[in-house]
C-alpha cells in the first residue's frame, strides 16, 4: 500500500490531511513531522488519536522517511526550503510553487518557479510528480470563473471573498483573536491578497479580488460578477457534469457555507442579475477541504493512479 | 416639546426608534402603536422600559394621538395604509414609499408614489412633511456611490452587500431560525432585491447588487466595485468632510462592523485594486441604525428644525 | 439486508437518522416518511440527496412499508399515536415512551407508559422490540452520572446544561430566531424541564437540571457537580473503559463541543474542586449524534444483532 | 472638574474605562497611559478618537501626572508594582489587590495584601482612596448570593459561570484564537480560578465554581445553585430595591446577555427547582461593563462624592 508522510501536520492544513488519509482505504502513514511536536505521541495533536500512529519526527525526518507521497503543510517560507525526495509524489498546499512567472514567484512569495504543476484537477490535471495545491480563494474563484474564461469582459471580473477563521492558519494574530472576530465583519488585504497573481494566472488575466474574514470556524464563499453573453449555466453545468466533487445547484437554489462545512465537495449557483444582466457565479467550499487538504488528497490520488475520491468526504446531510 | 407616536414599536426598527426617542433630550413620547401589545405596559416589550411610558395602544389609536413626528415602523402593506395625519411630520421606516416611478413602486411595492421625499440626509435632504426612510442596504450602497454617480461606468457598479440577521426583522422565518443562520452564509434574493431599484432611482442607473445574510446580530457592510478614473477618496472626503455622522476612514483603514454596531454612524473606506485599477469602496454601518431608526430620527430632526444628531448614538469607543 | 423507515425525516433528527442510515453499510433505506414532503423527490430535503432514494411519502404508508427497522422522528403528540408495526424494531426519538411512570408519563408528556425499553447502551442495554432513544440532556447527564449514581449524595446534585439551537428542533419559534440566539446566552425551563424526570427515572433520585441555549449550531455540554467521596474518574474510566463511543479524558483535559459536532462520539472530563472538594463531571456530545440519531442507530444496530457503532461517526480529526 | 488617568488605555478594561470617562459629564482625562502605545494619538487606538484628547504617554507619566483619579487597567504584575500616588483616588482593576489574606494575596498573585478595600457599591462600599475593583465572575456570584450568604447551607453552593472572550483580555493565546472560540464551548480552570477565592473571601465560605469560555464577545451570566429554606427572592428583592444598577426580574423572566451587553447593568433572576427545592439565582452582566470598567467607575464617582451612575451606560432598548 503507498504511504504518506505529513509535513507540518500541527497546523490547520496538516491536521485535516491527516484526517483525510487515516480515512483513506489505500494510503498509510509514513511519518507525521512536526517541529514543535516532535518527539510526542499523536494525542498530543488531539485527543482521539491513538497509539497506533507514530509519533511526531522532525519535519526534516519525515522528509528522508522515503514516503510515496509527501504532503507539505507548511508555512511558505518553510516549504520553499524542502528540497524533494527523488521519486516521491509530493504535495505542497503553500504557496510558494503556484505562480511560474518569476517576477510574480518573487513579489508575492520571494520565491522561483520550479518543475511544479498547478493541481486543480477538475480544471487543471497536475502532471508529473511536483504538484503546487491551489490556494482556499483561488479554487472557489477558478471553479466558478475558468468555464467561463473565454465569454466573459476580462475588464470588469469582481472576486468578492468571504472566509472562515481557519483561513488564516493556526498563528497567533491580532486579526485571529475572537476578540476581533466575533460578531464581526472586515474585509482585509483589499485589492492587494496573494490569491489574486494566482487567479489571474489560470485565467490569463487579472481580477478585481476583495476577501473578507467571517465569524465562522469553516466554509469560503465567491461571489463573482462577469459580464457575458453567453449562457454561463450551460457552461458550468457541462464542466462539471461528471465531477464527483463539484456540482452546479438547480435555478434558485443559493449555495450555502453549512453544506459544505468539513466536505471535500464544492457547490455553484448561477444567477443573472435582472436589472443590468450582470452574470453572478456564486461558489461555497469549505476551505480546509476542497480549498485545502481535500484538494490535496485528490491530487495525490490521481498523482498515484487511484480513485480521485479516496479519503474525502463528499457524502453527509448533515443539517 | 415635540412629541413623537410610533408605529409598530414591537418590531426591531419600532423598538430602536423607541431607544433613540427615550435618549433625545427634545422629544417626548406621545403614544406607542402596537395591534400585537396593545394593552399592555411598555415591559411587556422589553423588561428594562419602566412605569413611566405610556400603554401600547392600537396602531390607529397611536396615529390619531396627535403627535407631532409619527414613525411607521410597520410592514409594507400596513405602511402603505396609512393615512398620514395632518399637520405631522412623518417619517416612514417601511419602502413602500422610497420609489417615485409607478411602475417600480407597483412591482416592487404594489404601492402608488405620493407626495413623499427620500430622506438621507447627507445627500438628499428630506423636503416637506412625509419622509421616506431609505433601507439599510440602500443607505450603505448610496453613502458609497452618489458621490462618484457622474464619474463611474455605469454600466459595471456591483454592490456586494452582507447584513446580519435583524436587517430581516422579527418575523418568523425558515431563513432567520438560528438553526439556519450560526455558523452559515448565503447570497439571497440574488440579483433582484428590493433595495436594488431604490439605490438605481438615485443613483440613475441599474446597479448589480447581491446581498448575503451573515451570522451576526447587526451591522451591515457594502463592499462597492466602480470603475473610473477619477479621485474617489478625494470626492468622497470632500462630501462628508463635516458630518458628524459619516466618517470616511484613513487610507489602509478597513471598515468593520464591530466599530458601528450600537451606534447611528457610518464609515467608509476607499482602496484601488492593484491590478485591474478597479475602485472599491466599503460601507459600514448598523441596519437598525444608520440603517433605519437612527436615520428616521435624523430626518426628523431635520424636518423639526432640531440639530440633526440629537438623541443618536454616535460616540463610544466599545470594544 | 435489513431495511429502515424514517418517519419525520424532514425534522433534523429525522434528518440526521437518514445521514447514518445512508452511511451503513449493513440497512437499506424501505421508505421515508414526511406528510409536509410527500410526493416530493429527495432532493427536495436536501440537494444533495440524489435521486435513487424514493420518494417521500406519508408517514403513515412508511409506517406500513414493512421495514424491519422503524425509526419515530415524530413530535410528542405524533409519536404517541403511531401503532408499532408487528415483528418491527421500532426506535422512538420523541420523548413520550421514556417515562415508565404512569403520574410522570401524563404529567409531562400526556402519555401512557407501554412496553418500550429505554435504550442508552452503555449503560442500559434495550431489551425487545420497542426501544426509546433517551433526550440529549439526559444522555449527557446520564452518562456523566450513572456511574456514580451509588456514590453520591442524592441531595445536592447539579446539572448545568448547555445546548446548540438545533437541541430545538426545526419549528418556527421566537427563542430559536437568529435574532435572538445570536451573541446571546439565556437559561430556559430553569428546574422543570422534560429531561429531568427521564435523568430521576434513570439515577433514581431527582436533580438540580438547568438548560442554557448557546449561540451554536450543533452540540451540548452538561456539567455535573456531585459530592461524593468516591473515585470519580476511576468509576467512570472503568464504565467506559471498552466503548468505542464513549472516552473518558485524561486528567486535566476539557471536554469541547468542537470535537463531537458532527459526531456519534461522546467525551467526558472529571475533575475536583480544591476549595470544596466537590466533584465535577462534564460531559460534551452532539445533541444530534449521540443525543439523538446516533444512539437510534446504535440501539438499533443492537436490537438487529450487527455491530453497534455501524453507520455511526466516530473518528475524524477535523479541525 | 477633577481628572481621571487612566494607565494601561490600550486593553479591553482601559478602552471600555476610557468610554465612560469621555461619557462622564463630572471627569476630564488628564492622562492616557499606555507603553506599547507612547507617543501615538489617539486615533492609534480607535479611529473613532479624534485629536482633542492627548497623546498617549508611558504609564509611569500617566501616573505621575497628578490625576484626582487613576485607573489601574494593567495586568496583574505591572499593578503590583504601581506606587499609589499621594492623594489620588486610585482603582485598580487587575486582581492584585482583592483578596486580603496574605496566603491567599501570595498563592494566587504573588501579591502581598495592602490598605485597598473591596469596591462592589450594592454589597460592600469602598471605603479611603485605594479601590480593589472585583472580578467579573465575582461581580456576578456575589451578586447573586451574598444577599443569601447567611441563608444558605455553605458546603453546597455551586456557581456555573460562562463568559465571552473579552473577558480574556486582549493577550494573544490559543485559547482566544476565533479558531478555537467559535462555534464551541468548553470549561476552564475547572475548580480552580482566581476569581473562587475572591467569592470566598466576600462571602465567607468556599464555592465550588466553574467557568466556561462562550463564543460571543462580551457578557458574563453565573448560574448559582444553593440549598434554602428562605425566599431568595424576597432577599434579593430587598437588596437591590433602590438599585439603578441592578435589577431583579419579575418571576419567570431570565436573565439575558443581550439585555446587558454594552451596559454596566446586571439582571438577576430567581427560580425554585421543582424537584429538588434547590435555589436557583441567575445573574447576567458584561464583564467589562459591571464586571470592569462601569464598576470602576462606579467606584470613582462614589470616591469623589459625586453620583454613582455618571458616566454609566444604564439605558436603552437596543435590539
Amino acid at each position: 500500500m503507498p504511504t504518506a508522510a505529513i509535513l507540518g501536520v500541527s497546523g490547520y492544513s496538516g491536521q485535516e490531511t491527516l484526517d483525510r488519509v487515516l480515512r483513506h482505504p489505500d494510503l498509510e502513514v509514513a511519518a507525521l513531522g512536526s517541529d514543535s511536536l516532535a518527539g510526542e505521541t499523536a494525542s498530543a495533536l488531539d485527543v482521539r488519536l491513538n497509539g497506533s500512529l507514530p509519533r511526531f519526527v522532525p519535519n526534516e525526518d519525515a522528509l528522508a522517511a522515503g514516503a510515496d507521497i509527501v504532503f507539505l503543510c507548511l508555512g511558505n517560507e518553510r516549504a520553499a526550503a524542502v528540497e524533494p525526495p527523488a521519486g516521491a509524489v509530493v504535495v505542497d498546499l503553500s504557496g510558494v510553487h503556484r505562480l511560474v512567472d518569476p517576477v510574480s514567484a518573487r513579489d508575492w512569495y520571494a520565491s522561483a518557479p520550479g518543475a511544479w504543476s498547478y493541481g486543480l484537477p477538475e480544471l487543471y490535471a497536475p502532471e508529473g510528480n511536483l504538484i503546487a495545491n491551489p490556494g482556499c480563494y483561488a479554487t472557489a474563484a477558478l471553479l466558478a470563473l475558468a468555464p467561463l474564461a473565454e465569454v466573459v469582459d476580462p475588464q470588469t471580473v469582481v472576486v468578492d471573498g468571504k472566509s472562515g477563521i481557519s483561513g488564516a492558519g493556526r498563528e497567533l494574530k491580532t486579526s485571529s483573536h475572537a476578540g476581533f472576530v466575533l460578531e464581526n465583519l472586515s474585509p482585509y488585504a483589499v485589492g492587494a491578497h496573494r490569491h489574486a497573481p494566482e487567479i489571474a494566472q489560470q485565467l490569463g488575466f487579472p481580477v478585481t479580488f476583495v476577501p473578507h474574514l467571517l465569524p465562522v470556524r469553516r466554509g469560503l464563499l465567491a461571489t463573482c460578477y462577469v459580464h457575458t453573453d453567453a449562457d454561463a449555466r450551460e457552461l458550468l453545468e457541462g464542466a462539471y457534469l461528471d465531477s464527483p466533487v463539484v456540482r452546479v445547484l438547480p435555478e434558485g437554489v443559493t449555495p450555502e457555507l453549512a453544506r459544505v462545512q468539513g466536505t471535500d465537495a464544492a457547490e455553484i449557483g448561477v444567477f443573472v442579475d435582472a436589472s443590468t444582466g450582470t452574470t453572478i457565479v456564486v461558489c461555497a467550499l469549505d476551505n480546509l477541504g476542497k480549498g485545502a487538504a481535500g484538494q490535496a488528497v485528490q491530487n495525490a490520488n490521481l498523482a498515484l493512479g487511484l480513485d480521485e475520491t479516496e479519503g474525502l468526504v463528499l457524502t453527509g446531510v448533515l443539517v
